[in-house]
């Protein structure tokens, strides 16, 4: 098989898995019905993924790789409103959903999350942020990592413990709430 | 049986529960293994609690019962490090763990784990802030559930997320960056 042919296999397949997950849901997901949905054999699917969660992973990865990017011409709110609205549209999806109670429960699965996803939007966020801080002239003395903890961290709690999804206002509010924290003083307020 | 012999027996399978849990982990948790730590039959556990999860949120809910009080007499900084330090400790347990992949994975048990742990807590911690702030005259027009987000999210986030355990130092600073943003401006930043 080549490169290209590879590829577009290894596409359809991802494609197949979302599309099984969003009609049965991860507990009744099976290899069999994605190889089916793809028109593969399960054989080509075990070649490249040793378990369904190793594909959910994948698919997620596919879905999201070119879901956010922060846009230093606009506001520091404007690009966090924006980065966590879409945070919040992913893991509502079946997709994500599943993403998340596989990394609960799955530690390697979780690392590879961790490597593949979490630690890159992290550091573009934090750069973001950092730089965005220098422009506006904030000098608070802040630590950069629990800010963005404040920020996604509600996010993440909402959904898995809360079942809810954050709308648009939740989500203005929550972003205006860490901003108050950084601004410089006498504001008025 | 009379009450206080049901009562304690209740108790003696919640407490095997929690020695199980803490010596095989949840996957391999099963009533009979409980029942034979517990001395009792299986049907005396079956009567009260239809499957595991229903056993592990009662003895979540057993162990968490006393277990944080709001100090009005103490600082809001203080009362919230004291807080998320202890939620931060219940939730790096083998049952606090279990609790929350149960929760994840579990709508019924997460509607139960609402009602009788976290709307609870919430409406505890949200009078205590609300009440301290008119005591230490902060008029800051601030949402209580959204500050409360950004003190807990971040505790969650991390646990089920990085699967790290917040320490005090994490804490502290987390509770500085959240007050931060409700205290009267012009503090000479």
């Amino acid at each position: 098989m080549n490169q290209t042919k590879q590829a577009r296999n290894k596409e359809k397949i991802l494609e197949a898995t979302i599309n099984e997950l969003n009609q049965k849901g991860y507990l009744c997901l099976t290899i069999e019905g994605i190889a089916a949905e793809a028109g593969v054999g399960k054989a080509t699917i075990y070649r490249w993924w040793p378990t369904k969660a190793h594909l959910v992973l994948d698919a997620f990865l596919m879905v999201t790789e070119c879901a956010f990017q922060f846009d230093s011409s606009d506001s520091i709110k404007s690009n966090f409103v924006d980065q966590l609205k879409n945070l919040a549209d992913v893991f509502s999806t079946t997709l994500g959903r599943s993403m998340l109670a596989i990394i609960v429960e799955d530690q390697e699965i979780s690392d590879a999350f961790y490597k593949s996803y979490l630690s890159l939007r992290r550091k573009d966020s934090a750069s973001f942020l950092q730089q965005a801080m220098e422009r506006e002239g904030i000098k608070a003395e802040v630590n950069i990592d629990i800010l963005l903890d404040m920020l996604i961290g509600p996010i993440y709690f909402r959904i898995l413990i809360y079942k809810q999804t954050p709308d648009e206002h939740f989500i203005s509010e929550l972003v205006d709430h860490v901003i108050a924290g950084i601004l410089p003083a006498c504001s008025g307020k």
